[in-house]
């Protein structure tokens, strides 16, 4: 078989030694997928029903910044999960120190939740909004490191799938090394005006509901996977 | 192997140039089945102990409607699922845009449990029973129409295993589309009278817990998963 | 390839045209496997760090119900989880109503940490031990019932493996109506005497720690899953 | 293909008998994954957002303890995900008491989220603090001690990769022995002085952090994983 698709010819043990057990990425994947999932479905559980004595219809409209919290993290942890899915097609092995940073950034989205709730709670209130905001952009800025340093880690330890152009390589690095200065420079201007940081960091944030640049590769390689045997 | 399964050929880069890196949808699958399963899961935790003065008996079925609110749940993100997992079969690859409907898609899921359980609460209460019916109507007309704008998205971007007979297609496609109109208008007639919005939406999706129609291909194609290469 | 193992031939679309989109069984066991896993973790939020003026030595010893609670939890989801995962070995494919009968079954897994923890709670308590008791029973009972029924669904498809030999299905459809009858008993048993209908319960449930009977096959078949093109 | 391969000869059914039906470790890693993703994100719920009348950022810097219970948490899961994911490459098959033996350990990894919590709320407390951190190092010499279990059924029932080197596995063995002592020995001195045993298990458990040592195989063997077929 590796004379008849010899561009699939996968990486040996004598190609990439690693550290600890080098594995593919399937499994790690698959952990960072459940993370996410539940990271971005465990919000509903602190939207309580009304039992107050207003009416119904009231009580639940006034539910509004719950509402909002949990759109909020939907949206984030959703961009998120959508690049790091993306990724999954970028990183070719995985290997203890990519682990780690891995388990540092699934922290940080597991943890996102609680200042985008703070933040949509506290809108409506004029003294808690500015912290609560600040709160929240440093979040998002925290949560872009983590992101940051696990691509540096992952690039430096050569998880990178070395079949991609290199010029396409540096192109994603540019853009995350870009989006984590954006993001730290949204957190400082947070403290100076909430509103500036805070728009900011949403822009940087939004800016990944936008298509990844498709991967250029320097010979040909199968895109989809699961049907590489085909 | 392409000479001894021909009608196995995956579709290659050059095939699927798709936006950002297009891969297979077992991915995908997986980070919604997650979802699918949390939310499925987590109105438990909704259920507390009882710890009063009656007779436990009876304090255990004064909480019926918290019985009820878990049910519906399960009932509901169940069928989403079973026609979920069974459009796995229709979906061939996914991609960028793709994902962000799943995305939505998966934001609505888990956001059910929440009118579900505001519905199954609210049930003993004259005052509360109406807008909470309006509520969890609402809820699942909001569901269908994402469900909706997922299968327009991936049926726009080719996602759709192209060895399917477009007539077949055609079918799942106008399946949907009365299916979304009736859930808009069952929540507009909610609006009205809330037993009539109630019961339409109702009857709408238990409609899919009827088997969907076997795919139709073209050509001969494998239709048990993960025995392709066999 | 077919000719180097035709042990393995695959069943394709003409051998088992199904309901619906049939499929392998790997994504309804990774769904159900996520239901399993949330199930059994999700029981620990319930347990709640004390911060009163007691020595908190003899807090932490007085949660000793909320333990229990969870211990139970574990056991009995963790049983029927191994027990799932062995079945997975026993079906080959999965279809529509399956996959209704595994939602069913799954959703009564995951309504049994509420039973669980009602019976762990009451315990201290001597009016409420008895009611939670069989409320408990009646959980683990329910529970088995769905379990048959998706054993009387799967094989009444055609979804379990047809390599199988006779006599060794036969045996496992033995076991499943001997327990279901068991419990069905110990439920009715709980309602004279709650002790004895728990003991029951407890002793069919605790069988299945036992590990199952290897397969047999009437023919050569691989056991080792996802190594059989090797 | 076997022709072609012969060093990745699949164990077949003769190989490894087993007890009940023997599989390959994929779905158990699933399984264990998702419970380790669902302790690792669960005790994020457990921060709720302030709407006290101090300042929010002050109430939010307050909230330091409850931070610290989830980094606690995030790293002790995390530290023994990486373990379970190295192990991954070193078990080859799995079966019953295998299964078992993971499903205790979970039930370990599922219940450390709670003294992590108590030992993380009451370190401002200057009574609570010795018996909180008495009762995290009892949780953690739990878990070494069921992760302990897990590794010595798993080698005495045959499922360690029958083609890593015997010395390697010999190595796992010591330093598997060693800290299931030392985190013993840590949990008795913590009766006497907290800080001591509290160090110790904190030294033994951070000590996995660093890269396990690369499998070392006695013929040729793929080390990365879903590209065997290549």
């Amino acid at each position: 078989m590796a004379e008849q698709h010899p561009r699939h010819r996968a990486p040996h043990r004598d190609d990439f030694p690693g550290e600890g057990a080098a594995r593919g990425t399937a499994r790690l994947e698959a952990f960072a997928d459940a993370v996410f999932a539940i990271a971005f479905t465990l919000p509903i559980v602190e939207i309580k029903v009304p039992h107050g004595d207003e009416p119904l219809t009231a009580q639940l409209a006034e539910l509004w910044p719950s509402y909002l919290a949990y759109a909020i993290s939907s949206l984030v942890i959703g961009i998120y999960w959508i690049q790091h899915h993306f990724s999954g097609a970028i990183y070719r092995t995985s290997g203890h120190w990519f682990n780690v940073a891995t388990v540092l950034f699934l922290t940080a989205i597991g943890f996102i939740d609680f200042p985008a709730r703070a933040f949509a709670e506290h809108l409506p209130d004029p003294d808690g909004r500015g912290p609560a905001a600040i709160f929240f952009v440093a979040g998002l800025a925290l949560t872009g490191v983590t992101w940051w340093i696990k691509w540096k880690v992952g690039r430096s330890r050569g998880h990178v799938d070395a079949r991609l152009e290199p010029h396409y390589v540096d192109c994603l690095n540019r853009r995350y090394n870009v989006s984590t200065v954006l993001l730290i420079v949204a957190a400082a201007l947070a403290l100076i005006r909430w509103e500036v940081g805070l728009a900011l960091a949403s822009a940087v944030t939004l800016f990944y509901l936008l298509a990844p640049p498709t991967p250029v590769y320097t010979e040909e390689a199968p895109i989809v996977e699961g049907e590489e045997s085909a």
